[in-house]
């Protein structure tokens, strides 16, 4: 998709009212953090979408700004939504074509994704298959097969009928129009349309007679709507964070077999990436790593020149954005191969990683110190 | 309910492939204790409800009573599935009515109902409800909005229509039927209905013309079908394990302050149930609190009977069968309103408590001592 243009429209106005608290559930903090921010970091972590509208109704402009601020989004622009999704989305879709709408007007794309500010998991796959079919077909959406039976109740309250299950799907976000398309779509419908409706492919098939091509999507695509969703985001996230540790040796060759050791007994527990060459000429190897998932570090290093290495690394974890989404840990080992028995001179080292550690925590990096003297 | 006759199957049977692990997620373990436990304990709690018939793939069959023994479930009969739900709820069904199919027939029920292994919080009210209405009409249903909306494909995988989502429910769990209905209709039904249905409300209305009562149900009846619904799961039950203490006050009247101020300093927390006359008075009370939802217990007793007094509440904690299903939190305070300043003598008390609390582990009751010296 880096050859279509593609921006993205998150509408994030809903009340939720299923959620059975005050809070819309976008605005819920999951690990300290509010739900529309991970949906945002999702998006924006994709090179290839160029702009991202967030649309909040309009007591939530200045909570959403202090969000995009306090976590250090990009591409972002927050819009005042309507009273209904479809108002929302469509006020959204007015800032890339009508002049008064906003101070200045975004480059129009070729190709908008619509996505919801709660459902945090969206991955780069599935972006790319809704918007290359989007370009291919006019409309494209993601769908999952249905849990439950679907059924039709009856005026009297008692069923109708049930339909067969093998034959509907549930349609799920994101989905991916021409923006040409679902723009005309939304200038012809009716207010009845947009006070009612809901689902954006209805509308560019009625209106635009586009026939959306449907994408099968992942489990974790789902919509956050009750409480026990967000119990799963919590622990799908803590999950996620512990998936893998990087481990990074920068020592003398003779002292490599604990470089060798450490993460082959890490393995079994655990997704391990080692980088044992010197961590200085090894910088494009070490920003790949940086780019993925990984947000657990274990850096040996010989004693004299730890605390540097460490520094090293934890400018570079901060100049990606890594621990912008999540903390991430740092675990600095410092390995004294002297002869010397001291253990006051490791401690005096420690004192100072501990003073190092206070000022990184700040950056959501947490460091550890670990003294092994080596012989 | 009460004065009709009621039994339950649980299809137990699923292979659970969408939840991605080996393990059949019936049997997963949430906070050690496997699913289907939590399932068979909401419906066992139920007094009205005289059989609850468990149906099980082969292969689990041992696993099932293995659960069954552990947990001290009653009323539970272990049946052999079939190879798809319909025909493991046949089976189920058949024990009520085929001599040859069980040792002993159990007795015929006016109505039964079916529950899923898989939805672990369902509770008296909505079993209460869907029997009446079952009683009234046949058959009846527990529904839910739907969360997504509903669509159909075209054979070339595009959108062919989208359901207008109000118009429509989602089905799910308990529902209840007539037995002779639901069982006729089994009956009648064809090997395409048992291999390829799922649905009991539609094989009610196909084969006995019976439109099934929908009930509108809670949103915790949801079916657990994903990983991350186990994650849902045990979070509710460590927030339902937490939202309830009961205050027991075996004291003088002299110092019943304590017993007062304990309670509302607590109450700004959490649900606090104070009981503050002499235990022994008060077992009817007691017992009713066992029958509730509390696992969170605060007894306050005078150091001379402390342990004697909770001994007696463990006794009773016992014979409820609460730390059954969760472990049971018991601070044992120990008030000690005599003059002397001797420390050591409360030491010994603690020792002892210690030595005790080792004992009550082993039936699941967590026992915590608390010596206050109060003047």
């Amino acid at each position: 998709p880096s050859a279509v243009s593609v921006s993205a429209v998150l509408p994030a106005g809903g009340s939720g009212e299923r959620l059975g608290g005050a809070t819309p559930k976008q605005f819920c903090a999951v690990q300290g953090r509010p739900l529309v921010s991970y949906a945002v970091r999702a998006m924006e972590r994709v090179s290839w979408i160029s702009n991202i509208i967030v649309v909040v109704s309009p007591e939530n402009i200045g909570t959403m700004k202090t969000i995009i601020e306090k976590y250090g989004h990009k591409r972002v622009m927050v819009v005042e939504g309507g009273i209904t999704r479809h108002r929302s989305i469509f006020n959204g879709l007015k800032v890339f074509a009508e002049k008064e709408f906003s101070s200045h007007l975004l480059q129009k794309p070729e190709v908008v994704i619509i996505h919801d500010a709660v459902r945090p998991f969206v991955e780069e796959d599935i972006l790319s298959k809704v918007v290359m079919a989007a370009r291919e077909h006019g409309a494209a959406g993601a769908i999952r097969p249905l849990v439950s039976t679907v059924i039709a109740s009856a005026a009297d309250g008692c069923l109708d009928h049930s339909l067969e299950r093998a034959r509907y799907r549930a349609s799920e976000m994101p989905q991916a129009f021409l923006f040409d398309t679902i723009y005309e779509a939304y200038q012809q419908c009716t207010d009845y349309d947009l006070d009612y409706g809901t689902e954006c492919l209805h509308l560019a098939l009625k209106y635009c007679k586009t026939n959306a091509k449907l994408v099968e999507g992942t489990a974790d695509l789902w919509k956050v709507t009750y409480k026990r969703d967000l119990y799963a985001v919590e622990s799908i996230i803590k999950d996620n964070l512990s998936q893998e540790v990087c481990v990074i040796i920068n020592v003398k060759e003779s002292v490599t077999q604990v470089g060798f050791l450490l993460p082959e007994s890490l393995k079994s527990q655990i997704k391990v990436e080692a980088v044992s060459i010197s961590q200085s000429k090894n910088d494009s190897h070490l920003r790949n790593i940086f780019s993925g998932q990984c947000y657990n570090f274990v850096c040996v290093n010989d004693k004299k020149c730890a605390i540097q290495e460490t520094q090293k690394l934890v400018d570079m974890l901060e100049k990606s954005d890594i621990p912008l989404l999540y903390p991430v840990v740092l675990i600095s080992v410092h390995l004294d191969i002297s002869e010397s028995n001291s253990l006051s001179i490791g401690m005096e080292e420690l004192t100072s990683i501990k003073k190092f550690a206070r000022e990184t925590k700040k950056k959501n990096i947490l460091v550890y110190g670990v003294l092994i003297q080596y012989k």
